[in-house]
């Protein structure tokens, strides 16, 4: 087969975060898949066919990129964030895994992106400066049990915690469940980060408190930062926003 | 004071994975400062002055850093993939908060950049589709003691694990040990991802079994992800290289 399929990364979503080989993949893509909202952050191009979709049909939006490229097509998915964190790279691996043989010989390509806990970090400082996870709080895809087993595990062992998907109309009490488990282990005094449409026009980043925080803070749109026991605020004059940041060191003296 | 520090991060090498907005940074510094080899990566620009130093002392660099920008300057400090996981944000922030003061009205930014997991991840497929975590195995500025218990707790959540700093020269025998971690709690069959140098002239990766893994196979430009009990191996045909992901679904039907 000569089709190439390539899942691109967005990043946040301002073209200036976008890498020269996403934006390469996109420019030379005969056919572009994806979410309305990403398919119209890219510029259209004369003579390049664009299939929107919504939000909710990862896998059939996969499935339908994949037969685009068997016929030969140089199709790009495109994905917010990174393609590989929470987003579609899985959802196209999987429809290979489970789908048409002819699949495998395809040639799929992932382009990296700016994923959003990273966006949100550089926003505010180095939150993510020690050691970190990332998960989704949706449990769409896994039961409640195993969001909670993981939450309990990472805050635990004291990591910085990132949530993605924390909370959506269909997904209205996670969030707050999620704050009340990190209050049994976390002092009051740990910083929050709850950053929304990072680097967008309507972006909104909020640095609170876990004593203060509450899940209305937090919408689709937005990423969830924990802090880890020794992640810090640096205060500032004149009113400005403080910075955060997680040390790199731990247990030992600096 | 007038000054401006944005550390930025240069991604994995290749100038194709730098942002346009680490770029303009970049561009527009008066002054660069960082670890020689990621100073050399940066087009000279007549007029900007260069200040390169060694790997092992990120806090007198981000001190002397600040101490620049506190003198008007326009600072770029360079930094490899993203500078706020395990790189020069976390050293800039713990210096402003110990130092001088008057670092704290400073203008201090991040440009985030495409940190090498995302990278490796990208090169082999989507291993990092379902939550994971990222840890330093550098036992420099935390004890063996946390290091093992993250890693004990990542692995008994099932989280993928992304091992940054795996090994050193001064540092030989923790990622044997950490391997022997993982042994106990993971199938001989799971897949371990080697990424060494991606997307550089001497990019190498290896996607090996637990069984088959030796500390051996990484050195210090190398990024290690050690799968899910779910992360899964795609095999194709002709002797290509087979695709690893990590479903998002874990514990329900797909």
């Amino acid at each position: 087969m000569t089709g190439l399929l390539t899942v691109v990364g967005l990043g946040p979503g301002d073209p200036r975060y976008l890498t020269p080989a996403a934006s390469e993949a996109l420019a030379s893509a005969t056919d572009l898949v994806g979410y309305g909202p990403y398919v119209d952050r890219v510029p259209e191009r004369p003579g390049q066919r664009r299939y929107a979709s919504d939000n909710r049909v990862e896998l059939d939006r996969a499935c339908f990129a994949l037969d685009l490229a068997a016929k030969g097509a140089r199709v790009a998915v495109v994905s917010g964030g990174d393609p590989g964190v929470f987003a579609m790279a899985a959802a196209v691996f999987e429809a290979v895994d489970k789908g048409d043989p002819a699949w495998r010989s395809l040639d799929i390509r992932v382009e990296p992106g700016i994923t959003a806990m990273l966006a949100a970090a550089a926003r505010v400082g180095a939150p993510l400066g020690g050691d970190f996870c990332a998960m989704s709080l949706s449990d769409n895809l896994k039961p409640w049990e195993v969001v909670e087993a993981r939450l309990r595990a990472a805050l635990g062992a004291d990591f910085v915690v990132a949530l993605y998907n924390p909370i959506s109309s269909a997904r209205p009490w996670q969030l707050g469940a999620a704050f009340k488990i990190v209050a049994e282990t976390r002092e009051p005094d740990t910083p929050i980060i709850l950053a929304r449409a990072v680097m967008r026009q309507d972006e909104r980043i909020r640095i609170v408190l876990l004593s203060e925080v509450e899940a209305s803070m937090a919408d689709m749109s937005t990423i969830v930062i924990i802090g880890a026991s020794t992640t810090r605020l640096i205060e500032r004059s004149g009113g400005e926003t403080p910075y955060v940041y997680t040390p790199r060191f731990y247990g030992v003296r600096p």
